[in-house]
């Protein structure tokens, strides 16, 4: 067995549209780095994290240390690790930051281990690295990242993943404006109560896109990509959301929304040259404003967190 | 063409658990017959229904009647047909009596006028006699009843039905209580306001459900078929429901709720020998009552109306 291990951990969007709370994909392209190396000394050990001073390295409240924590709890083993986290995907950019470092931490461990878990175990463990992040159980980050593709999380009691393999053609464009929105922020921003026909209407549009996405129907996945009810409350967060939102779906974008509480938005396309045009037509926005900002464009990934070497 | 044509409209069940007002799929077994004949007259007549006098005969009032009407409206024809009705679907019974009727009528029309429009066209026509019958343009027992399988209603401006073939060994065993539930009243019966957390689990149930449905995983469609909005304000409805519902998930059907706005109850099954179980199940529940009640077990249809002679 090696003693040490280094991944790929991609960073995913969350409340894809209509899905708020239960759907998310994972996104190739953009993604932390991990190194993991077991150690003799029973504990885990995380290093200086590159560029990102202000995270924690305490294990018992970094997300990646959370996650492996839960693990080794379960499987009754005190195995010490050396944690070396690059991380390339900022803190609150709403493309599942904490999840990326939970879900690569987990997986390298369990390889490390002698991979006594499944990649769809490995999901939970992921998931309480979430909790330390936000205080709340969410998995819609978590699973894709894990697992690849999409994952619809049904339910959390017990947790219950479904993986979707992604359309081959299905390309996502991610902006993210150089600003920082917390998720629990976001979350506040929310009704607690939602007009019966518009949930009907929403999961109207849940079951367009999960049946759109197994028939790899990309006029219907775009179709049901519709939001009515978080989106309008919370693009507020988000500079120019109407206007970004308007010239993506000119530039032939399926659809467009939120990724995961903002503050990036993201785009699904139909092939590479549709998602090089709606990363100009971003580009063309927001250089018009003084905020910073990065785009990614990359297919729809079927591979969850890649082992480098 | 023909001058006459024999159908059989199959009945239907809607609101299937989760898919409240989104979602229906076609049974065999029972259903109405149709015959349709052109007359030199421009007008249609309606023969006097077999045993349901009660349901109108003129045109202007009867679902086929209306349907039929807004078919010929759309192609600016002024055929007229004889149309003689043999229900065997009663009228108030959950099981779509109103849209065999008007996916029947329509059905059988567009074939003797030489087939004008495809059977995805034709749901618009069959959804204008359910407004007839009920007030209100609901498509999730006519899409149905015109397509087979199970159909997602995504929207209705416009119409937006996504049909998904039904898997090979899944089962449906009806008990009809011969108690009248008006649709209207069962409507009343709903909040307007859903709490939020609630309709995030309701379609993380849908897109679990609509997965199952593409996968044939029978266990994830039992796990999805849940329903924590709809069921509880209106089982009071139904009596024994509760009583019912346990009985049949003791005998091993995947899941089981109201269906359309009752007082029919559905269970879904896999294979023939858990439908048998689950309609004992149900008997049983039922022969200690004094109501009167049918039961019908029979695999989900992919077909349609279909053709007689």
């Amino acid at each position: 067995m090696n003693k040490s291990i280094k991944v790929f951990a991609p960073a995913s969007v969350s409340n894809v549209g209509c899905g708020f709370d239960i759907l998310g994909f994972a996104i190739d392209g953009i993604g932390d780095e991990m190194i993991l190396s077991k150690n003799n000394l029973n504990k885990l050990h995380i290093k200086p994290i590159e560029g990102y001073k202000n995270l924690p390295t305490e294990p018992s409240k970094n997300v990646a240390g959370v996650a492996i924590q839960a693990l080794l709890d379960d499987l009754g083993s005190n195995q010490g690790f050396d944690i070396e986290i690059k991380k390339n995907i900022k803190p609150g950019s709403g493309i599942g930051s904490s999840s990326a470092s939970a879900a690569g931490a987990v997986v390298a461990a369990n390889e490390l281990l002698g991979k006594p878990y499944s990649r769809k175990e490995l999901v939970n463990f992921a998931m309480q690295g979430e909790i330390a992040a936000s205080g709340d159980a969410h998995a819609d980050n978590a699973a894709p990242t894990v697992l690849g593709g999409f994952c619809i999380v049904r339910a959390y009691d017990p947790l219950d993943v479904i993986q979707i393999e992604s359309p081959k053609d299905l390309w996502c464009v991610v902006i993210h404006p150089q600003i920082e929105i917390k998720t629990k922020e976001a979350r506040e921003l929310l009704s607690t109560e939602v007009d019966l026909k518009k949930a009907i209407r929403q999961w109207g549009n849940v079951a367009g896109l999960i049946s759109g996405l197994h028939q790899s129907d990309y006029n219907l996945i775009g179709r049901s990509l519709e939001d009515h009810i978080v989106e309008k409350q919370r693009k507020v967060l988000i500079p120019e959301f109407d206007n970004l939102k308007q010239a993506v779906l000119e530039a032939g974008a399926l659809g467009c929304s939120i990724s995961g509480s903002g503050p990036s938005v993201f785009a699904l396309c139909e092939g590479e040259d549709k998602a090089k045009a709606v990363s100009s037509a971003m580009n063309e926005v927001f250089s018009k404003t003084t905020i910073p900002y990065f785009i990614y464009a990359s297919q729809v990934s079927n591979n969850g967190v890649r082992i480098l070497e």
